[in-house]
């Protein structure tokens, strides 16, 4: 379903804009969320998503009923299945059959767990491919892992100016030595989409197993791990998942792999009984084994909310959305920005990118604080870029419009050369 | 200061408990828990603590004005320097310095990264020696670590009957050989209180690195890590520190070895500088290095008030009320239990003992079941243990006494022998 302007509307205007809101596909998920500000425009959801409605009143539940009230008893009645139990209820946004999927710890220590017991499985395999554009800590993480194991990192270098992939590189990199090939589906910077059943295919034909980070993808775009054949997956809940500042993580191991892997970190919740207090470990078989300790409930649990209003609009309405609204950025930012030094850092092709769009300006650090001070949120990433991130559930035609506008704004007015150079930070 | 019964008051007496808690020296304390049921007795605060009133406070504001509200923002507003902060905050109630001691992960976790980053600096020092009535998942922690790095882990074995250690041998057992000593400071099953400074001098005397696992020990008893020399520690906040369900962990680096060491889990957060996106890791300096992921901001500043509460009320006044408390406890039940089959399997010393008392039944888990029903919560440690544990902040004599006066009651009516026999579960 396209959302589109009357005839008659110029459709770079902000009446064209509203227009589109009109008949926007997902209008009625944007009231699910608390918006305590109905003139803050958000585009940062690829950091941290909204906090929905439904959210507010579980913790309360989950605080006064559930901890205060019922106490050590809530572990009984369903705390204790709750990290499986919303892994499954993640899986169809994976593209996955249940019970390969669990939350646990944070991305980079799934990551780091996942590394270890794939370069175990793989021996005397010992090279991990990745490539440079891949999130710094996850380069970390592998080189940590890979020190560890006595195994070597290779990143392949990225193609031309150095702002996209070059994936024909990374699948020649793959030879009969590679243990794993580790990749981010979508790029935190550029939003590239990766080729995930190419790239899978690629790297199985050399007998490498292959490790998707779907940070940047879950519940913004589709996804079909069993489809590709994918053998392992990390990811964050607390971006397009809307799972709350620092939602705990999940992980995918396909089952034909799931019981022939063990977890270097062999931790209470991943043993077969927990409560038998044996004094050695067996793993617990499925996809429980690659859980540590004792999950953070206040977090874990205050992820589900965000989850049902994924599955309740539908990954395939999501991402047809989203699409139609990094297009309209993308159309913007090249007829209105464009023509002010800016540049465009994100894929043309639909199917080449994720829901975040980056633009790229010299002085984009003073330009995304001064649109902070206006009331639009994007976030930076160093050294020029600043990221746009479209989260079809609560973003809307007019919010892109405003955010372009106020940046002609800014950039024509010189309003951020007022403003303080870089000095650190997170946005 | 001793809370006391009147003068003439039979002192095994439930009007004796009664005038004891009239003048309970944390009497107060009480009341800044949400109690919704007054009536309850929960003798469960060494597996979850209770619910602080202001914790329920600052999850309202967590979740609707700094996640709600300022969005990506509050990044910038104290979310980055939370776990450090709060590390700094527990540091008291571990005699510790400020510096030495951060909030991240799991208890398991922590430990994984400490272990292997202790047997990579005391390489090629190549045993761990622990002892079997460690926490088996601490065991499980240090034999993956240990068959990672090539190490071996040797468990000292308990004395005479079992229930306790045996640290003479544990002393003895530490060698030229010996790369770390890995010891639980109260033991789960009997509240042993290990003698820490004894057992850290005994491995230092050798060049063995000592970490203490303080979960059951931090905020129940005063520690003195610095004063003790001790190395590394790891702990829990979701038991007498009141800090929720699952509540993130801690680890403490000795300022003498932080910058020595390094994580084997190579994070974004334990990066020298996380937002410059360099691509080679570089550890930052202080104990920081030890995070790797994003921590779950809702569980993580969720502790904040249950150290308060602690460090309100001081670790030595707690210490002498769980002391109180728990002789009376052993008084009771060596009067009034004993005569119907239960044993104790808790040290009858006060300065070797934690703030939990055993008692063993060979019906224990029905026994539990029953008290359960009854209102009264302990917990179960199979194959027969019932734990009570004393929270000297929100626990009264009178707690104690109807706990011990439904146990008489229930073993005297065979009540318990209605219930199914134990199939599983958390309890």
């Amino acid at each position: 379903m396209t959302s589109s302007a009357r005839p008659g509307t110029p459709p770079l205007s902000s009446a064209a804009a509203r227009q589109r809101d009109e008949n926007h596909p997902l209008a009625a998920f944007r009231e699910r969320f608390f918006l305590p500000d109905p003139e803050l425009v958000y585009l940062d959801g690829n950091s941290l998503g909204r906090l929905p409605q439904a959210t507010r009143t579980l913790l309360r539940d989950l605080v006064d009923r559930q901890w205060g009230e019922q106490l050590i008893r809530s572990w009984n009645e369903g705390w204790f299945e709750a990290a499986e139990r919303l892994g499954n209820k993640l899986s169809p946004l994976l593209g996955a059959a249940p019970g390969q999927t669990i939350f646990a710890d944070s991305t980079s220590v799934n990551l780091y767990k996942l590394v270890l017991a794939a370069l175990q499985r793989q021996a005397p395999r010992r090279t991990i491919v990745s490539d440079s554009l891949n999130f710094p800590s996850d380069l970390y993480i592998m080189q940590g892992a890979a020190d560890l194991h006595g195994a070597e990192l290779r990143t392949v270098p990225p193609a031309g100016d150095g702002r996209f992939p070059d994936e024909d590189a990374i699948a020649a990199a793959v030879d009969d030595g590679t243990a794993l090939l580790v990749l981010t589906h979508v790029a935190f910077k550029s939003g590239w989409q990766y080729d995930m059943r190419r790239l899978t295919e690629a790297a199985h034909a050399h007998g490498a197993l292959v490790l998707w980070d779907l940070s940047h993808s879950v519940g913004a775009v589709p996804l079909e791990l069993d489809a590709c054949g994918v053998d392992l997956a990390v990811g964050c809940s607390y971006k397009y998942v809307n799972g709350g500042p620092g939602a705990p993580a999940f992980l995918y191991v396909s089952e034909k792999l799931r019981d022939a892997l063990r977890s270097p970190i062999q931790g209470w919740f991943g043993q077969a009984d927990p409560f038998a207090f044996g004094l050695d470990y067996e793993p617990a078989s499925g996809v429980r084994r690659f859980t540590a300790g004792t999950p953070p409930l206040l977090s874990l649990l205050a992820v589900e909310p965000g989850l049902d209003l994924l599955l309740e609009a539908g990954m395939d309405r999501i991402r047809d959305v989203s699409v139609q609204l990094t297009s309209y950025l993308l159309e913007l930012a090249e007829a209105r920005l464009g023509p002010l030094g800016f540049t465009i850092g994100t894929p043309r092709d639909p199917a080449r990118r994720g829901s975040h769009v980056s633009v790229h300006h010299p002085d984009g650090y003073r330009i995304a604080q001064a649109l902070i001070r206006a009331g639009i949120i994007p976030d930076f990433r160093a050294p020029d870029g600043i990221r746009l991130g479209i989260a079809p559930l609560y973003t809307g035609f007019l919010d892109v419009w405003r955010a372009v506008d106020a940046m002609v704004d800014i950039s024509g007015s010189g309003a951020h050369l007022e403003l303080p150079q870089q000095t650190g930070g997170v946005t």
